[in-house]
């Protein structure tokens, strides 16, 4: 496969409603696209970055700079040599920056697998049709507003709830959602990473609400904590942030710091390594499910494809568009009775609808070799 | 302390002779300056990023944007609150970025010791005037020339030889140099992560040759690896890009990860920072030294007054500028009997001169409140 | 810096009311001051020592006669090279004795900072302005006058209680406490070593209490005795006596002998020092808090200059003046809503009064070199 | 047993030969004995703490102040109850400050078994009649004077030879005596803690020399750091100032920091807990042996009684009077066959000869209770 030319675009699309996590609220999302034009077929990616290094170290503009200046010429290196599992070797002497590796990968992976006529789900292993699906449910100013947004997600046949927590909005929204909808409701939590060590003991309260995780309550880099903290606290401890490739999932698997991995492919570098964080985590024994950067369709099918792995028992936290877009860039993906089904087209599944895409382009650069 | 303006200026000093680490080859230095112009003095500090995202996840045109979009808004924001303790606090939402946030902070922190009259070793605590010298290595086609290099190095006085090793270019420059100088020669070596916990046993060949320590051998996240190769080599292992911060030190020493401890201010994030570290690794009987970065007079002259502290028992790497620069951006610091001064002038101690800045500086941009 | 002289002075301040711990009793606090006169300011220091040794080997007498016959000499030695920073290098050969070092190097220091215009706060990077105040209440004989005391200290705004306890005096008094004042009231105990390892599974019946902590409750030598109770009761243990440096600090953290640190800086040697133990706690993510000595208006402004810095998440033992004394030494320390502001003049920002120094003295010796 | 008085008496006494370790130099012991008058028999005993707080944080000046002013008031408050198994506990409450209690304890233990009839050595359980004598032998400037200093003890009969050792003064002087004297020589070496965890590779070449034991490398308070060294130097680590107490001892050898003990009956508080650190030590098969202050044959009577004991192994430090004093205090104790007998006179089994103790007293305070 040969690249002729790599388009970097930036949309900007309004989200239904302001969303909230400790790191901040969003009200749009900003996104950098990714399109590899091969000899062969061409390929779309979405990175996960945000617009402002707080998730992680990367951010939209960030990753944008990188990708033109630093990743594409060590690409347009391998000449046709070019494949997608050559990809992250070429990438490599590149520190960090797993975002937007995986935008250029999965570009590359869609292309290479549009040329096939292979979908991702089938190329990665995917042995189920539908992923059962979550939502994710912003910061509130107050617990009645709080109990409407989940009631009606719930009315939308969301099949578990994750509330967004942070010091001061835990205890209270907890109880109040547990005591609304009953026991037999699937509910999470995500700290995004507000606590510290010392919150162990506070964080230990939440047992008595029959959680299924508590996402991330520590900084990303402190594992170790939360390793301590799985000794006080008897709800299970999920990792995002802190999980970043295969061998910092087995680190953290082996000392103790979670039972439970979030898997987001751009966190980790891309879907092949997402595969492997995956498999490593059936082999511990450790549960995974699909996490999401509040993706467009592009990659939300893509995400979509990789939860159909068999390792991917918990509910995903992939929603159907309307969760987050009015218009999304993409068909809508929808979900029925809870579920949503996984593509089956070539590729990642999710192309960009051209006139809405050309009518939410902020800008464009063609990077070419 | 009220910010004016922050000049961010980028300057390319051509190297007297081409640096090769297992990362590439140098031949000039690209750097980032920071200037903070504060209503009561003006700062300067030096970014310690590379060209390229090589030996970090950090470069030079990624740091200029991320300060100038990213850490200067928040800066800002603390209007006439601001003081070097405090910028840290400021840029904690931005996750990762350390050398950029090191700049920022080292620029208003050496703007407010001017201010005080106090030179930055007093500040910290440093109890030494001078700076034991030793010189880093660069990685050579052939074991003569090599030779050639290390005698020129210690014909000029430098204390302690680091010699930049990579697979293939290990046991036979190290048997060289060590058969050529004598035992009692004080030789180090450093893998800037190039090797896998699979090399453990070749590692272990080394043992023979009475090394100081093996710097970085493995991948920077890989600290569990690190611990696991300290069972089998008897060489004490130094951490370098694994160590970020005072709490990945602790965890690092805590785990045995590492017997020594290379600090580099910019990569965990400051000079304050790095106090913090030494003094980490002093209640834990951890010895540190001064690493660097190719650092200009400005930066160096920061990193002379770190290596004041009293738990910097190990020679630095911080050598004369004339080991890399023909013209340094600053008075020129010199090396006497393998020792240099430590400044004694307010603030970091190292200014440009105006002359020679204007005339290596590539760009520059003014950011202003 | 050279110093002229140096004078030793005794006072004695009535306590406002008699302070019981499981040490014994106090009617009036007998202090050491430390008085510094260089060619450049003058810097005072309090010596944290008791009048007799059962807190730690150092009490008042003692304390002043090896300022005047170990410490000075060792001092005097270093003629003009003398700072802060080198106080404790100097010190060195002089085993424990850190109370005293404490005062020699809080004085020196306060009189470098006065002669640059830096107040201790900013000197040791404190980022806060007020500190929280706790207060520390005596043992009584009976629960009702307990309950008075603790309910006046409450009316008075103190924001936590610490109840000394002692065999025969702690369940029953801090069940009364939480049963008056509810499960809201930020409650802790603490012990001074007066239990032993026996008496684990009584101190696990605290427990039930939801206390912040339990303070030193074993032997101050027995920090692996701690250890063994920390993993049989649940309340989280914090040490004080045992913890003497940043070494010792690092040991007791690494085997889970406590999760609280509570600095006092005249147990660890000084404020350097202090710093040093809030610095490694930090990074082993253990909460630190200020501790005190029944300071004067000197000690105690030098105590929230280090509570400013950021680890210090719990609330200090900081009280206002008239917690202990009818008339301070100082200005009187004044608590507002439950908080103290941290002086901002240079130096340690406590000055006696000349008069009322006068007036209190018992005796004075001066050292010249 | 009721106290009629204490006599605190200073005697100074001319070395033979300068005695030169880690801490310093000394030419003359500064000595601080207690006798104590009651209605049934007087007994003396000697304080080991030296002129200046650098072997530990005891001295002499100090300890006189303390036991006048701290000790004594605690033991008349017992009356005639008094008995030497209740000295510790009545003392119990001042912290520290072994050495002079010992001198109290010791002293009331003389008086006690002289009204008794009975000698130290039969109440402490002795099984042997003689101590096997070794020579702690000084640091010199040359090696040839060191190996004349040993030729001239082996001659005189000393069966076992320590060298102090520091930094600088360690293999050399180490590879020369075992060079001129072979291998059949009992040789150790002793660094009075002047080394640190850092110099850990550089002890294991000390492995070569076939010593008995290293003494005490680390700092008294690095007890984690010997078990550290322990895992990389293969001679016997050997504790002296790091183990104060039977507790002390407990931990020390359950964390592996220690394979022998040196005991000296002042540094844990007297000779009562010296039996029980021995008795410990043997239960956990850890050799010991009897160390030395620089003792007049009052406190070097004593310790032979205590070298009695079956589980003292290894040759003691209890020279003959004449190594270090030309005039002792006592009758010289004697050294015939390389070994010192035991005494068999009721008490302690060292008085002061009336004459040579009027000579050499430098002051003399009594106090009543």
């Amino acid at each position: 496969m040969n690249i002729d030319a790599v388009e970097l675009r930036r949309v900007a699309i309004p989200l239904v409603t302001p969303f909230r996590t400790s790191f901040g609220t969003q009200t749009a999302r900003d996104v950098l696209l990714v399109r590899v034009i091969t000899d062969r077929a061409e390929g779309w990616a979405e990175c996960g970055a945000l617009s402002h290094p707080v998730y992680s170290s990367e951010y939209t503009d960030g990753a944008e700079h990188l990708i033109a200046d630093e990743l594409l010429p060590r690409l347009f290196a391998a000449g046709d040599r070019l494949n997608a599992d050559l990809v992250a070797q070429l990438l490599e002497p590149v520190r960090g920056h797993r975002m937007a590796k995986s935008a250029v990968e999965t570009a590359v992976l869609d292309a290479q697998l549009k040329a096939a006529g292979v979908p991702l789900g089938s190329h990665l292993g995917a042995t189920a049709t539908h992923v059962v699906s979550g939502v994710s449910v912003s910061i509130y100013d107050e617990v009645p507003q709080l109990l409407d947004a989940v009631s009606g997600y719930l009315e939308s046949g969301y099949r578990r709830i994750k509330l967004k927590i942070e010091p001061g909005w835990d205890l209270e929204p907890v109880a109040a959602v547990r005591d609304r909808f009953g026991s037999g409701l699937l509910l999470q939590v995500d700290a995004n990473s507000a606590y510290t060590r010392a919150d162990a003991r506070h964080l230990a309260r939440l047992d008595e609400f029959g959680l299924l995780m508590i996402e991330q309550p520590l900084d990303e880099e402190d594992v170790a904590g939360h390793a301590e903290l799985a000794r006080v606290v008897r709800t299970p401890i999920c990792l995002d942030e802190s999980v970043v490739s295969a061998r910092s999932a087995y680190e953290a698997i082996r000392t103790g710091a979670c039972a439970i991995i979030n898997i987001k492919p751009g966190r980790v570098g891309g879907y092949l390594e997402a595969r492997r964080v995956h498999d490593l985590c059936t082999a511990a024994g450790i549960p995974v499910w699909v996490g999401g950067m509040l993706e467009t369709g592009i990659g939300r099918a893509a995400n979509l494809a990789l939860g159909g792995l068999p390792g991917f028992t918990l509910p995903s936290d992939i929603s159907a568009s309307d969760r987050y877009f009015a218009q999304d860039l993409t068909e809508p993906i929808r979900m029925v009775d809870g579920r949503i089904e996984i593509p089956t087209a070539p590729g990642i599944g999710g192309a960009p609808i051209p006139d809405v895409l050309e009518q939410l382009t902020v800008s464009r650069q063609v990077v070419k070799p």
